[in-house]
């Protein structure tokens, strides 16, 4: 499963029930955080998350709702005494910014911090372990922008504890058996491995577009993706300013979903103007059935 | 009347019912904001104050619990179509800080805003108007900085209405009655200042000192402050630490403001550690009895 806390579900302009853009992913023993606005590291404490468990924070773009409580999220990680590294992907320009901070407050951390520059003109793989990938996807915004995709690796098959016993399958040969080799016992005879394993958990996926003008073409790597947060900062009765300002509405925010065949879709950014959000869900849910709209401290999850 | 409402009252690494550094200033019809922590532009609105009402920031350090909303809310008063100036008076380097963000953000301001460098190592008076006057306090913290005191500029003398009618005082006369002649009449009689007029209200001050070790010697631009806010990180049980690490403790700000003769302390920017702040007044109280304890969203005012 891959879990996402809404940590601020507001545009630009922040409204005191909606903080700016950062959303926390959770997938097996990781947490990942994407973008990080003003009072990120506040809204973490406020629902119960570990700040030190963020390894690695991925930001979308450099407009001030989506980076500004950075350097005060890393600060804190030091003042706790943080020793495990932090690594940082986002657009070029985010290490001048902390670093001239870091020179002028005269700070210093007790980790290694790195930042990896995302090049938002390509998609590219651009983190992995041996459990999930992460591959940026091109946005189109008023500044470099990259959206993010978390793309769980798909394990192994899994060997019936029953027919380890039943066939005396030795420790060495079950890694192949796992990967979809058949087995050959004591007396040579052939197991076929539909007998003997059983599929492992689907790989799971989840991707976050903000802020964007929604895209012509769904992206590849978007295909049949389990989780979608799109940015939807209006509702279509403003789709010319959505257009002018790069941004999108609710209703091309699900036109998008069903092009990527998603199996959920979470529409968030929501422009401060709007008090209430009901009319996001109804403008979405005639063209994408499994709409829910972003609110912060909700928790989300692929299905 | 001085008034200020606590915006953040936490220190360097928050809670979430303390919120970094900030205050705001209101006298007459200004608003004045010291300090701008991270998430005070969403405490303004919280607490129902105006962005737009501030026209002068003042930062008293470069750690970023004290300035790292100030980008935030300068982007918003863009936003919400800001054309009035806005002046922001900080150490050296707070300008810089402003203007790498809002390059690599591409970001432009609706409105002019200009940085005016603070010279931490002497006292001065950096701003005035005809209603009040700013100076700034050399502090002794890891970095430089500046406490700031606002003072209420004396009003002229009031002229009782009934005297005006009673020795028909023309219009010409009355400034110089205000600012304490004497009147002669049509007859050549002398009336005395004393008769005709009565002293204006009281000319009241505020002073913001945080963060800072306690200082051994109160500025002779204290004397008499009518409210003091002193910062008081640590208990006394922890002066050691607060010696370390430039803070002071309840007690050494109690005493601070009893060497001042200050009319009303309140102290402010607590430790993390704490979670109940009455021992902060329990332990000042016996030095200074007319002591508060800051908390975010309360008001305090002159007496």
């Amino acid at each position: 499963m891959i879990s996402v806390l809404v940590l601020g579900s507001g545009s630009a302009t922040p409204r005191v029930d909606r903080n700016p853009s950062g959303i926390l992913v959770n997938s097996a023993n990781s947490s990942f955080l994407v973008d990080c606005g003003e009072g990120t590291q506040l809204q973490l404490r406020k629902y119960k998350q570990s700040l030190q468990r963020i390894n690695h924070i991925f930001i979308t773009h450099l407009h001030a709702d989506h980076f500004l409580g950075l350097f005060g999220l890393i600060s804190t990680q030091g003042m706790l005494g943080r020793e495990k590294p932090l690594q940082i992907f986002a657009p070029k320009g985010m290490e001048e910014i902390i670093k001239v901070q870091m020179k002028i407050t005269k700070s210093w951390l007790t980790y290694s911090l790195s930042f990896h520059e995302v090049d938002c003109s390509k998609s590219a793989l651009i983190w992995e372990d041996k459990e999930m990938e992460v591959y940026n996807v091109p946005l189109d915004h008023k500044i470099a922008c990259s959206g993010y995709v978390f793309k769980q690796k798909k394990k192994p098959r899994n060997i019936l504890p029953l027919k380890i016993e039943q066939h005396k399958i030795p420790v060495y040969a079950r890694k192949e058996i796992k990967l979809g080799a058949d087995f050959v016992d004591e007396k040579g005879r052939v197991i076929p491995n539909s007998e003997l394993t059983v599929d492992s958990e689907k790989a799971l996926s989840f991707a976050y577009l903000s802020d964007t003008k929604v895209l012509n073409e769904a992206p590849t790597i978007l295909n049949d993706v389990d989780l979608l947060y799109h940015e939807a900062t209006f509702l279509n009765d403003m789709a010319d300013r959505a257009e002018a300002t790069h941004h999108s509405t609710a209703e091309q925010a699900a036109e998008f979903a069903a092009k990527c065949a998603a199996k959920k879709l979470i529409l968030g950014h929501f422009s401060s103007r709007y008090d209430e959000l009901h009319e996001f869900v109804s403008e979405a849910k005639p063209i994408f059935a499994n709409v829910h709209v972003a609110e912060d401290g909700k928790w989300f999850s692929t299905e």
